[in-house]
């Protein structure tokens, strides 16, 4: 079976990288929260003078590069929480998503 | 080459998901940065009260499960702003993780 | 000359509060900004679904005694974090509008 | 009877900058939430590396001024959606502090 979500590759290459640089002393979960949070931040700040169709266009304009960084960088402090914490994240997304299902069931809102 | 992120399965699901829910009005890029905010929130009050000791034991405790919730939650909405967007994000953290290291090299901190 | 902000009241009632209740062990300033981010998260989920039109008529909807609530959790967790690290919030705030007027000047935007 | 909280000239002085720099048509309610995100954030970063130690000493470091800038900031903002929304922080300030002190009753946790 397909899984939803493959970060192996992802995992691996961010072990390394912390690895090389000593990082893990820092990568304690409640940092991660508070640099998860500054990165969500950043990405906030990006909108939040845009109109909603403003936004719709962003990645057709000059702020695209920086609106894909921030994005990355939510991602990468997501997934060392994630490894960090020994969350298989695949498993997790997928339970949660049968679990919205039947929060949320496929009638047309 | 492997990619360091396998993400297609995950979004065709969150696409059908939206499909079913008629979601896609209200996922707009600007509220979809809100929702991000909102479980990020969530997130951070599991560990709000927690001491560095409590908070790395967390998957070892009754909270395991409302912590994986939250993180899927993150990861779903970062997603879906992803899919909006139009954002390669298997190439966005490529290149971000290229960009980072040239700004931190691997020298031991 | 009258200050910008007086707080000195709800500082007091704050203090009370928190030795009434042994809070100050749990304030520390890192606890303080998850509880803050929490606090924001639970503000943007009340907006996250609504278009700038609903937003805007919010205080006239059945939504209005929410949002004063997660307003009021906002400053209250700002103003423990202001408590324990002991700043002068008139003065910084006095001194942060001096440093915008500079940043940004009064020429019609 | 004493205010917990006295903004009335800081409300008033942020209504003159608004007004000389055009800046109402900017604050929308979902924009300044958006705002107040980055600026939460922006604090966050701040104390993402920092051991809980360090954290209680900050305003004794170089990083002093900083906090003083961010705090105040999340305040300006925060004060302005409070603005924008019509809300008289002080009466739902102790509203909220009446209703936390049911929830929470003042025995020693």
């Amino acid at each position: 079976m397909t899984k939803l979500l493959e970060t192996a590759a992802l995992e691996a290459a961010l072990q390394e990288i912390a690895d090389q640089r000593d990082w893990d002393q820092f990568h304690t979960p409640r940092n991660l929260i508070l640099a998860l949070t500054g990165e969500v931040g950043e990405l906030a700040e990006i909108f939040q003078w845009l109109t909603d169709e403003q936004a719709e266009q962003i990645m057709q304009s000059d702020k695209a590069e920086h609106v894909r960084q921030e994005v990355s960088d939510v991602l990468l402090y997501l997934m060392r929480l994630v490894m960090v914490l020994g969350i298989d994240i695949n498993a997790a997304v997928a339970s949660k998503i049968a679990l919205n299902a039947v929060k949320y069931p496929p009638t047309k809102s």
